[in-house]
């Protein structure tokens, strides 16, 4: 259905100013650490939507107001939330079937920076094909959108964006002339045999050792662990999970 | 010299807005087609300086003060110019010894914006080894900066970025733990044996197809061709060729 739809890669928030892509196009927001890992896990284990604001103060009201708040700073879970941003956070009954507040710059700033597109989803390693499936039934031109940190390139969101328009590309007929899309490509499919060594000489990865424990690493790349396709709604994102 | 000295790599403009190095740090200004390749060319020819403008009317201003100028817009020397901006233009014998003005949007707004740098250097791979060793000698850390084309990453000057950060590193015992510059690495390894080949699948370098002969194209790639080091002094970009 998405035969020679467009693929482009943005690699990080500031080069999401020139988007060469023919309208319509639907944006994929990428924060593999941790935002849209943890959105994709929080939604597959059965929490009703996740709320993404960009400052702690909010998540402090909203609090007030009686909801649930994931929270962290610095990878230390802020003192008034009930859980931190971690995937493996989500996993608890209580959490079933709640609208959850989720504190965090990155993920969020990427969200809003995205807002003029007509559909915003939420992709990750755990949700990898289920996101390719939807983009192909959907039928427009694709914006892969990599947070990234601090405005800079990070490994694991390329790497994503790699893994993404590959399956697009070779199961979906979609096409690319983006040069980022290319070079997102090119190590995808240097990494995809050893993801979690490769990513173990990212600086990001460095940067995250101390926040990530082995069981939450494994999750993060474990590809297709989910069928679930978050999309943002208003405020909100939800989950529209396909049929099959 | 340079040992444990960082490299940082900014593969577009719109990520020029967070150096991580520590100061100082030397940017090396990045644009291979065509500004960077074009100005290494002119004064390993012999070229007594080139001036960046931005805007075609301070180039044609300058030409009514005497200046030679080379300036060209969607691949056309524009009128009033005394040459166009490919590096193998610069190849005559009445230009050896002139000042020369260069008309370019991308490789001026790279260099301005890295204006706030204590020195600026200009890198090709027809210079790559020079820089290098330019930079070994002058021991500081380094931000690779690609101007990229139209705020997007580009093929040819990540290629660049990868070979120079291996040199340095393997070469000259600098360091990098900077994402950007893992990818650039990992491209440049892949892409090496068959430069031309690679840069044939590159977007920029099928909107360039109609601009670059196959004369121009193997200049481009023809890796240590000269030992000239382009450096910028004021306004005017001038030749620092290393002793040996």
């Amino acid at each position: 259905m998405a035969e020679n739809k467009n693929i482009e890669v943005i690699l990080s928030p500031g080069l999401f100013t020139n988007i060469s892509s023919p309208k319509p196009y639907v944006v994929v927001v990428v924060d593999i650490f941790r935002a849209t890992t943890s959105i994709c896990a929080a939604l597959d284990y059965g929490v009703k939507a996740i709320i993404p604001v960009k400052r702690i103060r909010h998540a402090r009201f909203l609090k007030r107001l009686g909801y649930t708040v994931a929270a962290e700073r610095g990878g230390h879970k802020v003192r008034f939330a009930h859980l931190g941003n971690s995937a493996t956070a989500f996993f608890k009954p209580e959490f079933k079937g709640k609208e959850i507040v989720y504190s965090t710059t990155n993920g969020t700033k990427a969200i809003r920076k995205a807002s003029g597109a007509k559909n915003i989803i939420i992709g990750s390693f755990v949700n990898l094909s289920a996101v390719a499936r939807w983009l192909d039934r959907y039928g427009e031109n694709v914006v892969i959108f990599c947070a990234g940190w601090k405005n800079k390139v990070n490994m694991e969101d390329t790497l994503f964006a790699g893994a993404l328009s590959d399956m697009l590309i070779n199961k979906y007929g979609f096409t690319t002339n983006d040069d980022s899309a290319k070079l997102a490509i090119d190590q995808w499919k240097m990494a995809k045999d050893d993801l979690i060594g490769y990513i173990e000489q990212s600086s990001h990865r460095r940067r995250l050792r101390h926040l990530v424990d082995d069981e939450l690493l494994q999750y993060t790349f474990s590809i297709d662990k989910s069928n679930v396709v978050p999309v943002l709604k208003g405020y909100k994102v939800v989950p529209d999970n396909p049929k099959d």
